[in-house]
């Protein structure tokens, strides 16, 4: 069983905590006049909570912190106790935890105006479900019609402005494929349209440095970790998309899905078109990092 | 009086509609789950309203209808008839009008997911002021450390996507400037973080043309009118950042504020640092237009 098909477990997900606060599910929650909704002013994570634990989430706070202090966000100091009491309410679940925070409600223009108090939403829920044949036959990625932005102001940082995201993966649909591939603007390979990029090459594995755009993933940076420990070379740098198509295997993570196996790209076969040995190797080794972290006695 | 100094007409304002019905401002009003506070997943036009009229209402619904288009969010029909209801209500006012379309309450992922029903925000406000002495100083601005993504999925919609817009406002006002200016990935000026740009070289008008990146606003297709009525002659053609430092005047257009004069770029003044003659022909010539077609007959 690898970690992204294990069910949840409760009955009671999906639940939400907005400052705090218990709310129930059907809203209304929310200001019209937060500019998280206004201007995606605002950052946020999502994170995997197995055996009741979320998995690393000093990493995930801290670069949420990160782009709170980028976007000159006070960071509300309660935030890391109101997370954790909402995912001691939820149980000894595997879920999907998301954590947004925004700006708060505030004036319409662009720049902040006087004090505005931050809106943070904690919502968790069961973990998004591929068909379990997506881990035996891989997706088919779209490489996007728009570029992913090295340059931004926000680059590197979550935050809510998944606008591209969107009108990638509903290009990628429209093309047949499951997911989208962005370029940066110089050509490189960057990620996905919410997961990072990794390929193996028959004699490393690499993925995108920052300087390309990807976002630094939590479970890119395990990853990273796993494959030093079964001593696989592994390494962070540029590569093109006539790389990515020459490449043995390729395969997406993130924290929700953990590695998702990538087999075709603009139609065309990565390696034998089927997921490869080294995919699956560092698919078990980080389930057993995954179980070891979070205290999961399952085998 | 130009006509960014008109104050609000209405003690009744801000008022807010949601999918056509009249809420009370304070919140709250939206899903915790409305994916456009989830994933900047929506288009928004923000409108001038003078003596009770839109201004050019039907283009500002054309590029939202537009935007809408591209993300695959559906029409939903009875919009301009709530605008126009809302309008009707708020009165004879001089006022600010958001309109915000998100594709509606749903599944957190990327991928939108089922029939998900948009939701349709209507808010009318006062008209941000600004201090009237802009008009007789102008506004400093600084040039914003990341780029514009001129080649990105979502280049020239106005989408929720305003992140980078905040973040380089915030730079700006710790450099003491009141405004940031971006360029594109070729390092052409492209746009203010809510506004189009506009140089006088001296003999012709320019503003960065669509491949630039900006937004295709409503008040600067109104100035290229304004211009050539008045026989300046006036372009689309892209310059970079030493022809805006070299030119005898600079100037900002946007439907809530007209045209405001940009009398310093990164501490260096254009022209005399001063709003000049040709900006103050179109302001005033702007503001007549906009009077004549919104029926207005103050003088």
């Amino acid at each position: 069983v690898t970690p992204t098909a294990v069910p949840s477990g409760s009955a009671l997900l999906p639940a939400l905590w907005i400052d705090g606060e218990p709310c129930q599910v059907d809203g209304p929650h929310i200001s019209a006049a937060d500019r998280g909704l206004l201007l995606a002013d605002g950052v946020f994570e999502t994170m995997r909570v197995q055996n009741g634990v979320v998995f690393r989430l000093d990493r995930h706070l801290a670069r949420l912190e990160h782009g709170l202090a980028v976007l000159g966000i006070p960071l509300r100091r309660e935030l890391r106790g109101w997370l954790l009491d909402a995912v001691a309410s939820a149980g000894r679940v595997d879920a999907g935890l998301r954590l947004t925070v925004t700006r708060g409600v505030g004036a319409g223009g662009v720049a902040p105006q006087g004090d505005v108090r931050p809106t943070v939403i904690v919502a968790i829920g069961p973990l998004p479900v591929f068909a379990p044949e997506i881990f035996d036959r891989g997706l088919a990625a779209h490489v996007a019609s728009g570029r992913r932005n090295e340059r931004a102001m926000t680059a590197g940082l979550k935050t809510l402005a998944f606008t591209d995201a969107v009108a990638a993966m509903m290009e990628a649909r429209r093309s047949g494929a499951d997911e989208s591939l962005f370029l940066d603007s110089d050509g490189h390979c960057s990620e996905a349209t919410a997961s990072n990029l990794f390929i193996w090459t028959g004699v490393e594995l690499l993925t995108p440095p920052l300087s390309c755009g990807p976002l630094p993933g939590i479970t890119r940076a395990a990853v990273l970790e796993v494959a030093s420990a079964l001593h696989i070379p592994a390494e962070e740098r540029p590569f093109d998309l006539e790389r990515l198509l020459r490449a043995d295997e390729a395969f997406l993570t993130s924290s929700l899905r953990g590695l998702t196996p990538l087999v075709r790209v603009n139609g065309r076969p990565i390696g034998h078109g089927v997921p490869g040995a080294v995919s699956r190797r560092l698919t078990a080794a980080y389930a057993g990092l995954l179980a070891r972290e979070c205290g999961d006695p399952r085998p």
